[in-house]
């Protein structure tokens, strides 16, 4: 588990876009994109966005993004998105590390709580968070403009 | 609208506390966790908390945090958190008022996706998003630290 860098870019949009949903929002064939987000990304103190390698090859990503607020007592929330493991390591347990990297590292960036939304579609994915101990306690809501 | 500041937290802080949900999470009586954390907030570019006055009073807020991101071709995402009225306020359209200036700001900044979640015991306020355009397409996942 490491930060990513731009020689991780062309992995980590290959993994976003192998994916039911993401098939259809991705363009791999033109990562000036993704580049210029990974820059933003590294400018923000507050942004993770991780790879897993196995033998030098990206096999996961997800992004850690620390939110401090007013709300629970001046509590920091941390919210993971974009968790993606790629199809030949699917069921290695490699998912369950990535999120335990991501709780680990809020707890050392002095969160209170975790927090992220997956699609409604998505049920192997409900599954596999509340067995790790997160609670489905709320709607997620979506607007695009 | 405007920004939050320091002056604005009693108000804040007792608009979170009055709230079926916030009685137990909030503590009033010490302000200290809260201006600390108003002070991360307003060093961050990427975080805005606003109020909404009427009068010179503070009548409502909401938190705003712009989050860049590698998946949907390179997309920044918000995400609305802290959204109160004041009790007095409730049914007068200040929190449509106060959603669609957190739209139009996620506009300017860029987003092209603007996202909340709310408690699933909150089911008037789902109906409320739902009417402002929001789809309920996720499950939000939380876990205590």
């Amino acid at each position: 588990m490491r930060p990513a860098t731009a020689e991780d870019v062309p992995a980590i949009v290959a993994m976003l876009a192998d994916d039911p949903l993401g098939a259809q929002r991705e363009s791999p064939d033109d990562l000036t994109p993704y580049l210029r987000a990974l820059e933003r990304l590294v400018a923000d103190p507050n942004q993770h966005l991780i790879v897993a390698t196995r033998e030098g090859r990206v096999v996961g990503t997800l992004q850690l993004t620390i939110v401090p607020g007013l709300s629970r007592r001046g509590s920091t929330r941390s919210i993971i998105e974009g968790v993606r493991i790629h199809a030949a390591e699917r069921g290695s347990g490699l998912g369950t590390r990535l999120i335990e990297w991501a709780i680990d590292a809020s707890r050392r960036e002095g969160c209170q709580l975790v927090q992220l939304t997956s699609d409604n579609t998505r049920t192997d994915a409900h599954r596999f968070y509340e067995r790790l101990g997160f609670t489905a306690s709320h709607v997620g809501f979506k607007l695009q403009l």
